[in-house]
């Protein structure tokens, strides 16, 4: 079998449930919520930056009267990261699309954003999407960061969708892509377009989340995908008895990977970012806690261990977050121009951390967390703090990063299926003529049947914040909320956690057997 | 479901194909290969150390009379890292003691042939046993790398096993592993102790071939694990088209893990130690040949790639593997005692990696190659050979280790099964009364209906190396063959795999499932 997919040619005739108001497209309609929506802050500055979006109501998707539809012209790109199930949105969008009319079309912006200021895409037809269905990656059409934000930019991007006739795209992306697809539905409204824009909630970090949208697709298969690998890790730990674990894992600022692996996988210990800005815990602090969990486990014979660390960690820890607003404010670095308290903090870093937090930024403007070794930093500051304790025990620590792995995997069947309606319903909101609006499913946590769709409109979002010296209009990210189920859980049983090894291993994700294998939701959303 | 291990747990119930031989352990038997065995080199010498074990006949498992048999007292050890499979040399250990005679005791020593050395052990029975059945990791008992090679710890081992009254030991290891396997089964013998010893082929390196041994166990789920993760990587690669990754691979000195995650994935580039020694490439060399290859691909408009790095690669540029030997020779190190070539050699090398060479050396004598940041090495090479180039195009690095995350993975129906037959085949060994053997099993690329097993004499497998300045007899470790197969196949493929895509994305092992899927074994032994 060398050089053939074996599971994901199975994997491309899998099919999950379709919620069954999607049995019959023709009849779906959107149905308006009462009243008009507000923003999270900044009212009268979204109101003037978003004079025609601003405030639209909540849409639920409803049955109603058979009608026959217009072909479509459409088109879809990626935005940003890559997400598991992204190939599944286009499925979705495309079999609804030909469901409703098979003179339809869908155009695949190449490479992100940029294909559609340069105007570079492809048709994508029956034939092109199969061997893509419920696959990992982004590599149908690729995907970029590129912004459509400035004058010209937007100005291409007009021409481009102009002259393709379009009908509507369908922007797949985190809360920045999404941002991106509010300015550009304004935009287009603005300039009289007919391009309707609907966005996708997409990130493994788990960030985009609110009341509609309880989790953006792709985080349930990178949680398993590194849960896999941290049991994995934790199975050895538990059999070698000699190494302790620091298990940095991707997710940006917000620590709803680490928190969903921490419930799936029971390590010794997990940050929590969020808990540590709440708490304002200090790097030293930080550090006792964690030279004591090694001591204490020392005490029981135990010399070994497993940390799970947030890539945002950095940023929560008060003064090295602080320093890192200065830097993110500005366009470029200047240790003068930092405040005092910052400054200090600054020196006191090991120099291999200071070179990391000057690198390159990211096409936000913003220090790229992830290029920062947290996990040697603490490897290296608990090292010292048990030096000065005179530790007599051993202590040999390994350091991991968990990233690239978990973000082109092949979905989960949750992710999948999750993707399809997602990209169904987006076809959906397009038919009915709507702009500025971004997909949502809810009910995730039970089965697919029960699943409710939706638009909401972007702006409800919005607030202004500060990048790179301007303000800008942004959706907000969604941190871990320290009072809600999946926190306070963890809070209850992480003490025991910590001394006793009561290590889960989930092995990695299964597509056939038992329902209570493969058909699993994220414990975040379960709890 | 949280909390529970639910593939785990759907894993104790899993088993296997048995050999039709098996079926029937009271009828089974050895037969003496004709003639005695030899070693690899230094016969003198060997038959001087193992004056009472040397030159036996290789043994194969065969139908025989149906015998009673007598009750017999077993211990089994793991020694070493951990590999995929371990608990099931345990349990078909453990199932054929009990189908032999419902008397026979089986006692597990704790955390390593130390156990052995402090009489740590304790009893195993059905019910501890039934939850580790096909599970990873080595936490039933624990492992370590304590040798017993010293008069001292021999004295302390026969005791022990005196004491327990013992008719036999397995012991699970490595090359180093079944070295002492084969000193204690002498020593043993020696001291007219009733004490019997077999060793059972594992490491996930790979490294412990012959023509009895086509592989030791853990090897197919260690790779299948890696590649899960190398083929996200490629995925990702391909989606993101924007990092060179290079992943460093677990495997010690041979290249067996990288070439058999090689011909899963289908990398731009994956780094055969064993060539580069044979064709004596410099390191200089492999830097051109890796920016050769970064810029032919931006010619394509390609800048992003994969590149696969075995552990033990450092130990294979010639210049460097004549430095590392030097410091292997002598157990402290001294820059003026190095010759005048290895001390060049070492000066030019960056004072990180420098540090690295000198970091403890392992039990055996070594320096830990896995310690040492080959991928990081080779990265700042790449960089700076790219940079005197005065090359334009991007080049941006991602340096990955992929390790810990496979010696303890639920091990694959391949590994669970294979292990399951070898502690069988360990059983029917002892209970013939042998001892200084190895447990095979031949013809593992068939279906196990077709599997022979048999026994090994250690001695054969064995020569006189120079290990901290003092020649000692050694299980040499099984290189890859560049005249085989497996790499012959490779180096067909390779020219096309740097330029175009190939990328394959063999995802995660699979339990459930159609038998293509879930029974496939190693690339290398079914090429």
């Amino acid at each position: 079998m060398e050089g053939v997919d074996v599971l994901g040619v199975l994997r491309q005739k899998y099919q999950g449930e379709i919620p069954s108001l999607f049995h019959h497209l023709e009849t779906v309609c959107s149905e308006k919520e009462k009243g008009s929506t507000a923003c999270l802050r900044n009212e009268e500055e979204l109101k003037a930056r978003f004079p025609q979006t601003y405030g639209r109501p909540v849409l639920h998707l409803k049955k109603g009267e058979a009608k026959k539809a217009h072909p479509l012209r459409v088109g879809v790109v990626f935005s940003g990261g890559q997400a598991p199930g992204g190939h599944n949105v286009i499925a979705g969008l495309f079999d609804a699309l030909k469901k409703l009319h098979q003179k339809s079309t869908l155009l695949g912006f190449l490479d992100g954003p940029n294909g559609i200021i340069q105007g570079k895409y492809k048709e994508l037809d029956a034939s092109s999407i199969v061997s893509f269905r419920n696959q990992g990656g982004f590599d149908l059409i690729g995907s970029g960061r590129t912004k459509i934000e400035s004058e010209d930019q937007l100005e291409s991007a007009f021409k481009t969708l102009t002259s393709l006739n379009l009908d509507g795209l369908v922007i797949i992306g985190g809360d920045d892509s999404n941002t991106n697809a509010a300015i550009l539905a304004e935009y287009l409204l603005q300039k009289g377009s007919k391009t309707k824009v609907i966005g996708v909630p997409k990130t493994i970090d788990g960030d985009l989340q609110n009341p509609w949208v309880a989790i953006p697709f792709g985080f349930d298969t990178a949680c398993k995908v590194y849960s896999e690998m941290i049991g994995n890790i934790c199975k050895d730990a538990l059999s070698a008895k000699k190494y302790y674990h620091f298990i940095k894992l991707m997710g940006r600022s917000a620590s709803h990977i680490t928190l969903e692996c921490a419930l799936k996988t029971h390590p010794n210990c997990a940050l929590i970012g969020e808990e540590i800005a709440f708490n304002k815990t200090t790097l030293k602090e930080i550090t006792r806690q964690l030279a004591d969990l090694v001591c204490k486990r020392e005490r029981e014979d135990k010399n070994y261990g497993v940390v799970l660390i947030p890539e945002g960690l950095i940023e929560f820890i008060p003064e090295i977050r602080a320093l890192i607003e200065e830097i993110n404010a500005e366009t470029s670095f200047d240790k003068q121009a930092l405040t005092e308290s910052s400054r200090e903090c600054f020196i006191s870093l090991p120099e291999e951390i200071q070179k990391q937090l000057l690198l390159d930024r990211d096409p936000h403007g913003n220090v790229q967390v992830s290029s920062i070794e947290t996990e040697k930093l603490l490897i290296s500051c608990v090292k010292k703090e048990l030096k000065e304790r005179s530790y007599k025990g051993k202590f040999s620590p390994v350091a991991h990063f968990l990233g690239y792995e978990g973000r082109s995997a092949l979905p989960s069947n949750f992710d999948a299926n999750y993707c399809y309606v997602l990209g169904m319903s987006a076809c959906i909101l397009l038919k009915e003529g709507l702009t500025g609006y971004m997909a949502f499913v809810k009910n995730l946590e039970k089965p697919a049947s029960e699943w409710q769709m939706g638009g909401l409109p972007l702006t409800m979002l919005m607030c202004l914040e500060k990048r790179q010296g301007k303000l800008k209009p942004v959706i907000q990210k969604a941190l871990v909320d320290l009072g809600k189920a999946p926190f306070l859980h963890f809070k209850q049983i992480r003490q025991a956690l910590a001394l006793q090894d009561d290590y889960k291993f989930p092995g990695p994700i299964q597509f056939f057997g038992p329902q209570e294998l493969t058909d699993t939701t994220p414990l975040s959303l379960s709890l």
